[in-house]
């Protein structure tokens, strides 16, 4: 039986359709784009070809809004600094507790090391963003705000349209991480007032190592990475032409999917969820019900270590995470459920199950089987017994 | 018969057994690395396996000296504002005036915008280093000093084990641009004082998109893109896991072919000059004709223009340029050639020819066939006749 990956708010199966386009791009047409040869040339079309495609998912007015990177992380921290250097005027930045760390770390290191003052604004327990402590951070001071689209560990949304237009109302520019939104939910950037926009390849089936930073028309824009004038001046050094080919490919698949997204994935997740809960007690999910990404689950399991469960989980076939891949392997528990106040008997508990199009019924089934026993086990063995006693001390020392 | 490609500094074709490795890890091996899962943990051997070939081919003394980034410009960019930042008691920069945009370009907006005080050390005629002017300006003011291990342009060898002890002396951080070096000249970073050390996938026969920056053990250092535990927490972001791969082939690949290079290409190159040098009259080389690159000949035809000869070569099925790709379609002459002094009537009758381990004998017989009528014809058309006369003004009027 081969494994069920359910891990896809870390990284996505490369769709080879997009894998397809790209490879006469390797050994074939190598050229330099911003050669002026033949070689060069057929390069730089294929590149305009891919923005087109990827204007097209995220609904921006022109192409050129559109500035290739090597990821998320390097579109995020460009994203802030640009601001802050666009907008010498403002030092202030504001964002959420439970950015992804490309945003959150950043952040901390700008306010140690005396460049910006930060606020932190923080959720509730369902992951919703405090909006009272939102409006009263935002000020003539505030260069850039910094929130997220979708939360990667909850998959709770945020109402990024009206939050953008409040930063607007104050003269702040608006950042939205988007990587974990983009060809999950609908985005059409053109009806917002969103000034910049993050999204990654990776997550949608698209090829690792590539990104893209949407900059709207007029935004105040600087570079983190200058010394050539490609992607007009806004981020220096040769195309990754492959990685761009098959963003562009991995765009116009994921528009195709979109409906697919919201509709047979969310029936797979919401299928997991129901199967879960009615077998296994003391669980519960967490992050916003309402307004969440249709692919996320996020479970937490009271009186359980979720690593122990991800070890079992992987014993019987099914790879999931606890959190952020880019926390993996670390003990301290997840910084976005501590921000949402979980209480410690199950902020160890939660376990992240992200489905994607390659997902199907069997893959879900394998986990509605499998997790019961696996639970009941763990609860078994730990201090607190299968009775679900409160825990007197730090959940940490359970495993 | 198939196009003749000479513009191997701007950008070499890949290694079909490069693009083989990486293969599997787009559809298949598709894991993040910083995931636990086996699907993650397949994949973090092979990159450790890419960064040992890596090792290898710079001869570091430690495989977690090389952080992967997104190709030369992020890792030439990284080095110079990461010194600035690990250094903030000092807050000069020593470089060259002929660097590749990526430092140069970056410096000048550097000391615009106020950061950083920059000395830009002047060649002669040959492309060789001011020695006098860059140990003048070396002090305890000095935060990093950027050279470049070989010019682009015209493929001038640098002296940086030299210059690296001579920084080293003034305690400066020695940073090396050897994008165009590594995988054309013996590297062995451990024996010499560099400190840091930019390399590019594409420019030895791997994957665009991906680059390594090496940092010596100890060496202060402050990373550009933040927000993961990634190499180390040194570039922060999910690895670019195929470009690694083709990398770290490329790099095993390169070494191997590195006799290659001073053996058989330098022989076809010097057949290329001497061929054309013989066939046209008032034509020069421009660097250093002792130290300088096996593959690069950069050649000056008085009284032509080097757009114009490239378009000639290029219906006659010969791929060049005039100089870097990161400045083509400009009208300005190369910064380079200004820099060594070139007189007008040269400086923009320059084109670059630079080969690779892909290039046969028949490639540059087809140059030296057709060079001498393309550049007989143009000389015809040209305002100062066949005769040569010496232009009156700029240059630049001569198209």
């Amino acid at each position: 039986m081969p494994p069920v990956y359910l891990d896809n708010n870390a990284t996505t199966r490369m769709d080879p359709a997009a894998l397809a386009e790209m490879l006469p791009y390797f050994c074939e047409q190598f050229g330099n784009p911003s050669s002026t040869h033949s070689f060069g040339e057929n390069v730089s079309g294929a590149i305009k070809a891919a923005r087109r495609r990827l204007q097209d998912l995220i609904g921006a007015q022109h192409d050129h809004e559109i500035i290739f990177t090597s990821g998320g992380t390097e579109s995020n921290n460009t994203a802030i600094l640009s601001a802050l250097e666009a907008m010498p005027e403002r030092d202030e930045i504001v964002t959420s507790a439970v950015e992804h760390p490309s945003v959150l770390q950043l952040c901390e290191h700008l306010e140690k090391s005396g460049r910006a003052r930060v606020h932190f604004i923080g959720v509730d327990r369902l992951g919703r963003l405090d909006l009272e402590a939102y409006r009263a951070a935002l000020s003539e001071r505030v260069a850039v705000v910094s929130i997220m689209w979708a939360n990667n560990e909850t998959g709770a949304i945020n109402p990024v349209d009206a939050l953008a237009d409040l930063a607007k109302a104050a003269g702040a520019l608006f950042h939205a991480d988007a990587v974990q939104a983009v060809g999950k939910v609908p985005v059409a950037l053109k009806t917002t007032a969103i000034d910049m926009l993050s999204l990654s390849g990776h997550k949608l089936h698209g090829p690792k190592g590539i990104g893209a930073l949407y900059v709207r028309k007029g935004a105040r824009f600087k570079p983190l990475i200058r010394g050539g004038h490609q992607e007009r001046g806004r981020r220096a050094g040769t195309e990754n032409v492959p990685g761009i080919i098959g963003l562009g490919k991995a765009a116009e698949l994921a528009l195709a999917h979109l409906s697919d997204e919201q509709t047979r994935v969310r029936d797979l997740r919401d299928r997991l969820e129901k199967g879960v809960l009615a077998a296994i007690p003391d669980a519960m999910v967490n992050g916003d019900p309402l307004d969440r990404l249709p692919n996320t689950s996020n479970i937490a399991f009271n009186y359980a270590e979720g690593e122990a469960i991800l070890l079992h989980l992987q014993r019987a076939g099914v790879a999931a995470s606890t959190g952020s891949a880019c926390t993996a392997g670390s003990t301290e528990p997840s910084h976005v459920l501590k921000a949402m106040k979980l209480p410690d008997s199950a902020l160890h508990g939660a376990v992240r199950f992200s489905l994607s199009r390659d997902t199907v019924e069997a893959d879900v089934d394998r986990v509605v089987e499998a997790l019961p026993g696996i639970v009941a086990k763990l609860r078994e063995l730990s201090p607190f017994g299968a009775a679900g006693e409160q825990p007197a001390g730090d959940a940490r020392t359970y495993a």
